[in-house]
């Protein structure tokens, strides 16, 4: 739907073909962590957003009416977003049903899940018969090259981890939030499911092939001469022994002339791995900035944002103030506080 | 083809679909760098090779009987191999009238080119009628998890390198015979197209998808408890811009014991790139061995192999002598020299 934002962002609203008004899928969703996408959706695109549709035995819930697909059509929603992932990211009997009655309501469908839509005949065939469309966010159909690490032209900041799942994708929401609320052309740079279905597009970086990571940074995030930022979302860690080969070629093509580095504090080991511990915060960042080198010899480091969803406010403040004295860095929680300081770093060393 | 390594080797010697005896195709390539292929098997396994098929305008050629597929089947091979590589990867209507010529008289065909044997309906359909087997050396069928970083069993040796196509390959292949020879379990562990040929197996590593880099690599060199060791065949270069993110996944999935960096002195710059010159060999092995200490903290460089071909043999010990004195390591060219001084180094360092 329209939104101040769009006319900066033109290739990244949501085209009309899955675009919104969008209705969030929850399904039998069983806890917060299954409908990530749902939420991050209806926090970072309320506008888009005008109902969810829950099933007998969901859990969680977001702050919107609950609606049929009929009775969202007729409200005016354009595409169902399946908003949740359930073990292994496979679509259930359930679901698969219900996205052909979304489809046979006239709804587009979009998912962010593994298992691809396209894998369902019922659905194949319930889409061809309706006239709508499917959008996979994690399939990847461009053609693209290779990444060459020629300087382009443009500001870009790439949010950088201490480990997955950290907060990456709304530390750059905020940040691109902030600058555009202070009238700076910004563009969120989408690498993830969640993360393409908020921006409308983007390159799903950890589903391409090897050999094209920095390609995809490269495309995802092209030239610009307008003055304006592309704030691109990062991957995994440099020290997530799964997901680092991601991590340094979003690194590389990304070209950034600012890191901001994401952390939780009192995370007990990188995910999924008890065996490993998180990295030391300076240590990180300075792979990062030394990895980043290759292809933008000037990168700076503008701040670290901290993920303080488990603290209480003043635990927050103490372990940012903390963080702010050992890094020498503006440190905020982009959720709790705003980037508003991370901001002021990035433009007072990247020339605005 | 029985020989002395194949006891050594069950997990890598190429299996009896795609197997040797092989029949070398050359097309009509138009200079050494398009049969790199070939000439590598040719070079690695010669008692797997018992003949070419050339083009009436191939220009280079490989010291093997000339034979036509008839002949060749006749003579004793199965398979017949791609060792040609042309412009994009693709199978020209040539290619494609040959490996149905092949097919036709009684040989599988294996491909290591980027172009699918099987997007030839063609190809697919002689197949079907002859009852022969198409190998895609680039295309990975196993489903495999992503990589977990816990320690397992065995010894495991790296290559890594300044660049992209400087030799890792040789290296690790002529590292692999040295210790063989001296009766020490070994089993090179293919990474690229050319090696899974020579192998008989392996993972293409820059052709899985981003996330499954470093699960690629602890498949390819699983755990072992025999005393011998894995020599994994590097891909790319930490200081590529296109590639860096497969060489890092490799580096944390392979939890090497040892690194052997591979180098050619005089190279202009790095492949492809003319904007980005080569690392210096100091910063170049301390950033792999601090990357690789992720997974494999006692991990230890072990010699500088080096790319003489360009060079004179007066030239080439002389450059090699320059290196061992900047690195305090074994510097030597595994084709020119052989590779003893590291395989000593590494058994020194290692704990044989």
């Amino acid at each position: 739907m329209p939104n101040s934002h769009e006319n900066k962002q033109p290739e990244t609203s949501a085209p009309a073909s899955w675009g919104p008004p969008y209705l969030l899928y929850l399904g039998n969703a069983a806890d917060e962590l299954s409908i990530k996408t749902a939420r991050g959706l209806a926090y970072w695109r309320p506008q888009w957003c005008i109902g969810q549709l829950r099933g007998a035995e969901c859990v969680p819930e977001l702050k919107l009416p609950y609606l049929s697909c009929v009775d969202a059509k007729a409200a005016g929603a354009n595409t169902m977003v399946l908003g949740v992932a359930n073990a292994g990211g496979r679509l259930s009997p359930d679901i698969v049903r219900d996205v052909v009655t979304a489809l046979e309501a006239g709804l587009n469908v979009a998912s962010g899940l593994h298992q691809r839509l396209s894998a369902h005949p019922e659905i194949v065939a319930a889409a061809a018969r309706t006239g709508r469309e499917l959008f996979e966010a994690r399939q990847f159909q461009h053609e693209i090259p290779v990444g060459k690490g020629s300087r382009r032209a443009g500001l870009r900041l790439l949010t950088v981890g201490t480990d997955c799942s950290i907060g990456k994708m709304y530390t750059s929401l905020a940040i691109e939030r902030e600058m555009l609320k202070r009238g700076i052309a910004a563009n969120f740079r989408a690498t993830g499911q969640t993360g393409i279905l908020i921006a409308g597009g983007g390159v799903p970086i950890d589903a391409v092939v090897a050999d094209f990571i920095s390609g995809g940074a490269e495309w995802v995030s092209p030239a610009r001469d307008d003055g304006g930022w592309d704030v691109i979302e990062g991957q995994g860690s440099l020290f997530h022994p799964s997901y680092a080969g991601v991590s340094l070629g979003l690194l590389h093509g990304s070209q950034p002339d600012a890191l901001v580095l994401c952390h939780e504090p009192g995370r007990p080991h990188m995910r999924g791995l008890p065996e490993f511990s998180l990295p030391e915060l300076k240590t990180c960042l300075e792979t990062n900035l030394q990895a980043s080198r290759l292809t933008s010899p000037d990168v700076v480091a503008v701040g670290v944002a901290l993920n303080t969803s488990k603290l209480d406010n003043e635990a927050a403040q103490r372990a940012c103030a903390e963080i702010e004295d050992l890094m020498g860095l503006p440190c905020q929680d982009p959720v709790r506080m705003g980037l508003d300081r991370i901001v002021d770093q990035a433009l007072a060393c990247c020339g605005n």
